[in-house]
This record gives C-alpha cells, structure tokens and sequence, in this order.
C-alpha cells in the first residue's frame, strides 16, 4: 500500500463528496493514513454545519441525482459525512481547510468550521504532510 | 515510468472522456499497465450500449462542445470507446465498476455492462491492486 | 518531498485556475520542478490573451462566484497566470500543451499561445516526463 493517501478537495458539488467518503473510508479500514486538504467550493461544506447543505448537483446532471440519491438510500449507506466520521474514529485521517480559500470566504477561526476540521493549513504545509503519498485532486 | 496507471472515473461529460481514452491508450503503448475504475456518473457510459449515450457536457462549455467535437472529427480521431478497446487489445487494461455505484444505480449484474468491463469491484480491492502506483481521479 | 509535480489541465472554469497556481506556486517554491499539461477547455486559456477570458464558472455556483472573487480580490491575491509567471521566475516550471487538443481546436503553432506555454506536447511524451513524479489531474 502507499504510505497515505492526500485528498484535494475542491469540488462542492454533491456527488463528488460520496468518492471522498469512500476513498476515506476505505483507506483507513486497511490502514493507510488520509490527508484531506480542502478548498474551493468544499470549504462551504465543512463550515459549521455546512455538511447539511451539500445538495447541489452538477447541472448537466440534475436529472439524474434523483436516481442516485434514492439508491444510495434504498442501500442503507453512510452519508459522506459520516463516511468521514467512523473514518476518524478508525485510522488516522486529517481534515485541513485550506488557509487561503477560508480567508478569501471570509472565515475567521476555527470555530466557524465544522468540529472534524482539524487544523487550517496552508498549501505549503499541506504538500509537505503529503510528501511521498499519494495525491488525489477532486 | 510509473509501475501502473490507475484512474478514478467519476466524471460523466463526454469531454472528459476524451483524457480518458488518450492516457490509457498512451499508457498501453508505453507498457504501463493500466487499472480504471469507473465509479459516479461515468458508470452510466458503462452499462450496455452506455458509451453511444455519453453526449452531455458541462453546461458552462455547451456553446464550445461542437467546436471540440468537430475538431476531432476532422483529425479522424478514434472514439473514447475505440481508445479504451485497442488499449485492451495492445496492453494491460483491466476496467472495473465500482461495486458501491453499481448497486445504488441497481445494476444488479456484469450482464447488464458493457463488454469491455472486466469485473464489479470495491474500492477496497482497487485500492490494494492499484498500491505503488499512479492514482488519477478524473 | 515528490521529485515532481505533474498538473494535468483540463478544467476551463475560472475556478480552478486558483489551484493550479496555487499548487505550482507552492511547488517552486518549495524546490519541486512542475509540469503542467494543458488539455481540454483550459487549453482556451493559454491562447494569446486567452488568460483574459478565463471568467466561466460552474453553472452550479454562479451565484457563489462574486464571493469568491471578491474575496481574493480583498486579499489582493495575485491572479493565476501572475502566481504561474512568477513561479516560472521562482523554480523549474513546463507548461506544455497537448498536441491533439490543439489540433482539435486548430491551433496551429506556438504562435497562437500565451508566451508562458514552452512547448506543445504529446501525451506520450508528457507521460514519460512524469515518470516517476506525482499526477494530478484537475
């Protein structure tokens, strides 16, 4: 296995929060430690309660989010966000929001964040924690 | 070169299935053994006959997608799908679907892919057989 | 730290030009040579001038987008393509365009790219530059 597994998250919409449970998830049941970075649109979700308010899909697909909510639902499956939860609980997985994209969203502290954010980070720290691991961008 | 190139499908427009094709067909020609893993909204372009219905894009780049379409069209470029299957056919190409998405957009069986899928898979399996490698999420 | 960064650029939102400068910004400085491939939309970008156009957002978060902006503007962030021109200055940066994307969309010669570009590319080529590094595709 790698030795972790670093996670860019920046895409905000829906779907794409549901490979950042997996992958997490998964990670960590086989013991590889996860570095989540977040930023862009993702910030918003990991405000305070902004998990809650992860419900755009991508346009072009809005159609079909129906489908795919409902199946994961008829699944019994974990939300994302408590993919992450258990994930943490399990191995060692780190959540950081990016220090930039909080400033430029005009969040002040950490306590505006949601309480699985551990730390905000710059890029520059970022990319040496993730030194020699694997690096996803979604 | 990298022991093996591994790519998270996710994303369902037709533009990205261009990057798809090219990577792993250059990767076939490389040697480079490839690994995807179709999961999101690209399990759709999978299924049966999926891959002549993979015509949406981003809504933002609707009004530039018959510019790119015709483009290629003229350089006579083969075909994501006819990518994917010399690739096949020159390399070491194994196409997974994601057990997870498979089951939530109830798929109940490879019978019902199409038939350049090698296996229904989980994340944890395509984690271990992709360790050591290039991992790309697209 | 990775021997390389190696930046596949498909994206075309303004958005996501924020990390690639970002991430490259962060590299140079850092000691990490970079390779960007440009691909797909945001081979637009790097047109003469093309840096000027880049304004589309996801449709999904146009109404987020003034935000956004406007925070890195308080910020007086640099933009992008400064954060890519001075990490050029800073340490070892390519950025290549590929080859068949700018077939594609009838670009004919360097000369119809922004001076930033070095060189158009073949994915092959791109690839093997890569060897060894670590690939993001965003």
């Amino acid at each position: 296995m790698t030795n972790s597994l670093n996670i860019i998250m920046f895409s905000g919409t829906a779907d794409k929060f549901i490979p950042l449970g997996v992958l997490t998830q998964t990670a960590a049941n086989l013991g590889v430690p996860v570095n989540i970075f977040v930023t862009g649109w993702a910030t918003l979700a990991f405000k305070k309660d902004g998990y809650k308010m992860v419900t755009r899909f991508p346009k072009e697909f809005e159609d079909m989010a129906p489908a795919l909510v409902n199946g994961l639902k008829d699944m019994r499956a974990p939300s994302w966000y408590e993919m992450l939860k258990s994930a943490k609980e399990i191995g060692e997985v780190n959540i950081y929001v990016c220090s930039l994209m909080a400033e430029a969203l005009k969040i002040k502290s950490k306590e505006e964040l949601d309480p699985i954010v551990d730390e905000i980070l710059g890029a520059a720290a970022f990319m040496q924690r993730s030194a020699g691991g694997q690096v996803i961008f979604i």
